[in-house]
């Protein structure tokens, strides 16, 4: 069986709305292929992920997305830059110290890259 | 003899002067090698395709550019999430059920990702 | 040893801050492993690079940066575009023919491709 691992990244807040429907396409898509796939959010794009935030959070398709597998990871040097506290954060995202690394790793194991 | 095969990914409407240079100069700048070059689009950068929109396509260097081999592709998401028929795009548009399926298979079969 | 090969593109005039970020995060954020980092700017990116122009480049960050090996580079093609002539760029950037020719056959080189 083919599988595939992808890797989407977002640093722009207002990106999210089109990276969740890529993410959904992608799930939709595959049919009979393992798909990985992780978001990675780094910069202002982590605030999305900040519940303390006023923001209008689509978490019902980040959950559904979730629960098939779908990897929400956060930038710890974004949270830091925009004081956004770990506590506060959606319970089922990950933290990785540094976005930039987990990009450049993520794809030194096989992920494919892509930037909505 | 080398060959090198890219995938041009656009998601916003207004990258699309910058994409077509790109694209020029890429073939332009390869002299030796064999290129496979495509270009999809998804998202709004769907309507571009569209010649019921009145917007201000760059509709010659896409066909020289096509002439030359280079793939232009939609995203069939996008065509329905924006009403686009079928019937009123440009010609030599090719189509795919689903834009990031695409840009996953082609980084499988080799292809570089690039997003101008 | 692991070793690291990136390759940033910017070709929007007002990522660079964002961008330099990402790099200093990099460095900082890989310890063990051989990192090679190329910056590739084009289209109106290039402009930071031009000394004539009244922006508030980050000279500090970037010669610091250059000092750990990171690489600068300009397309030749965009500095034509924006009529930046070669002696006035700073000392330390390299100059490319293209810069999607250089985004492509770095990738070819296993240079893996980030975007911010």
């Amino acid at each position: 069986m083919l599988e595939y691992k992808v890797i989407f990244h977002i640093d722009e807040i207002n990106k999210w709305k089109l990276l969740l429907g890529n993410v959904s396409n992608l799930l939709n898509g595959i049919d009979n292929e393992k798909l990985y796939i992780e978001v990675l959010a780094n910069s202002e794009a982590v605030k999305y992920y900040d519940t303390n935030q006023d923001l209008d959070v689509d978490i019902n398709t980040m959950e559904s997305l979730n629960k098939k597998g779908v990897k929400f990871v956060a930038c710890n040097n974004a949270l830091k830059a925009y004081d956004i506290k770990q506590e506060n954060i959606i319970h089922f995202i990950d933290i990785v110290p540094a976005g930039v690394v987990e990009l450049v790793k993520k794809q030194s194991e096989g992920y494919f890259y892509l930037k909505p």
